[in-house]
């Protein structure tokens, strides 16, 4: 038998209820291709805050460090909106990503057939999308210096960012990217604003260049403000996406909702060596947390992408999608993706109907 | 009768066609108001390149920041893509924005009734949709410094590009923001990624400090992230929306891509004190140009803004607008609008439609 470490970080408002259930499926599908796993579960963001005082807590930075994957529920909440910047919740992520150095996000955008209505776009236009967009995670504007709040001159403030990304840290993310699209349809679209920034135009010049050790990959480049218009004018042109922090931070937000699911959208967040960590797209929804109506879904497929591509375990991870897949053709809906004809069930019931399937 | 010195610059592709059907309506438009103009046609784009070698000709800056207005066609096309960054014509762009200091960019997003199906959301989603993003146009992540391609210490290259705002660019874009809302339905929602950035925190907070004199207009804030899913989920929630240059970038687009016809929108760029500039927000279509198919109407719409910001001329304005609208509901259409049952025209013909109504 293998055994593994998980690290589960449930977080804050509906968090708990959907790491609850995604364990449960996790173990299952793990026992029956024989994998073990040994649970560890910490503390983070808004539950960390109101613990121990600070979003990111050692103790849980060290159990995810040495575990073999991390599977997140979500972070935030209106109780600590008011925080200073340090003692927000979301800070929890940084870290996180910054020091488990996961510069690779994954986040497909899939419209399921059964939820092709959920979709605000027409059918037609929605029906068939599959994509995948590889956002570089830590690097780019969100952690460039110079950066801060000064003075300028004439004694007025001016509020600084900067997008830097250096040459290696292109290449890593654009050969995440190339392999990806390898394993896909075969077409990269790269993202960028090489017209206006410099930033963007060693983005292409990387990227150009690493195209001739992926001859089977199809590469093109589009700029960020047609990008976000193709995605609503055609979603289905786009296989694998990639692109910079805060332009994937966009686009896969924008992708996740042309898929009218985002109840539905999971994520891994991929190291060089380390454990890679997972979680739902979605956020905390403190609205309905503890009200057993949140969608498990995403962090039930987040744990999938936790087997293929935290553990290599595909094998289990493919017994998670079908389950899923299987639910949802039976009919079970949460209030999320609910409509007519179908069954509507809560969080927990969602899950048992997931764990049948396993 | 009052006269107007008007910069007439077509440039490159569609260009020409789509600035020589507006100003026979502008022209018509303004005689009826007893307004008389003077136009002076100057190369701009592509068209500089090839005539002068520079895509910003020291003439046609001269023109155009000595005339009351600036109408512009579109800039671009294949020929001129593997220039050099200093030698494309998109750079005529940032000359004249940076130049003629037109700080503030409206760029209206409407669906008609009559072109409700042209978009690709779902008739209940986008039907009613009117929203006009405020978009800073001389500042942020296109202009700061420092910016360029350099060795860092490893000998690697490194991209950098640096988004900033000093207070006051930020509290007269949100001025002119507020303004802009307080014409319209009084919401106003400022866009940002204060959770981030701390050019973004600076935003906010200036943008916040000046809701006090704007009692009558409800101010919100939304992540930029956030704002790209919304726009999709809901664009009805959005009357007036203020962002930074980069996100303006794209959440304009987007919004255009919402509407479903980008061949109708038009767009103004105003500063504080000079001639404003006034475009269709589409590009120069290089694949269509010369055919008479090109679509004049986000052009013909420029100029009513033109008359309307650039002028005060609402009367004039208010003529070419209902025209707009009465050869739509006549069933006039070009290609790029077109459905059946209704009537297919070209470039010139659409414009003689408006004509007609003026
Ligand atoms: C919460 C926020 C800091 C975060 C980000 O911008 O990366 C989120 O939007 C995401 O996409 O994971
Ligand atoms: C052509 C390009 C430089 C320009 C911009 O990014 O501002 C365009 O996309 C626009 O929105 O006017």
């Amino acid at each position: 038998k293998k055994r593994f470490n998980i690290a589960l970080l449930p977080g804050d408002g509906i968090g708990p209820e959907v790491i609850a259930v995604a364990k449960t499926v996790l173990q299952k599908a793990g026992s029956l291709e024989g994998l073990e796993f040994d649970f560890q579960e910490m503390p983070v963001g808004g539950a960390a805050l109101d613990l121990v005082g600070v979003p990111m807590p050692e103790e849980t930075f060290t159990a995810a460090k040495q575990s073999d994957a991390i599977l997140l529920g979500a972070i935030g909440g209106y109780k600590w909106d008011k925080n200073e910047k340090h003692l927000r919740p979301e800070m929890a992520l940084f870290y996180l990503r910054r020091d488990l150095k996961v510069f690779a996000n994954l986040r497909p955008a899939t419209v399921l057939p059964e939820l092709v209505d959920a979709s605000t776009l027409k059918k037609e236009v929605a029906e068939g999308v599959d994509m995948m967009i590889v956002r570089e995670l830590t690097g780019g504007i969100y952690f460039g210096e110079p950066r801060g709040i000064k003075i300028n001159e004439n004694g007025e403030e001016v509020g600084i960012s900067t997008e830097i990304y250096a040459a290696h840290e292109i290449d890593r993310i654009a050969r995440v990217a190339f392999e990806t699209a390898r394993k896909r349809r075969g077409k990269l679209c790269s993202v960028d604003k090489a017209n206006v920034l410099d930033a963007s135009i060693l983005w292409r010049k990387r990227v150009t260049a690493l195209a001739s050790e992926y001859p089977d990959v199809e590469l093109s480049h589009m700029y960020v403000d047609n990008a976000a218009m193709q995605l609503i004018r055609d979603p289905k042109q786009f296989d694998t996406i990639v692109t910079n922090n805060i332009f994937g931070d966009i686009l896969s937000d924008e992708a996740s909702m042309i898929t009218g699911s985002i109840g539905m959208l999971p994520s891994a967040s991929l190291s060089e060596s380390g454990p890679g960590l997972f979680e739902p797209i979605h956020g905390s929804a403190p609205d309905i947390a503890g009200q057993d109506k949140a969608n498990p879904l995403a962090t039930i497929l987040s744990a999938a992408m936790l087997l293929k591509y935290g553990l290599g375990e595909e094998k289990a991870a493919k017994r998670i999608e079908d389950a899923v897949a299987d639910a949802l053709s039976k009919g079970f809906r949460t209030g999320d993706i609910y409509s007519p004809g179908n069954k509507l069930v809560g969080c927990k019931e969602m899950g048992e109907e997931v764990l049948k399937s396993v």
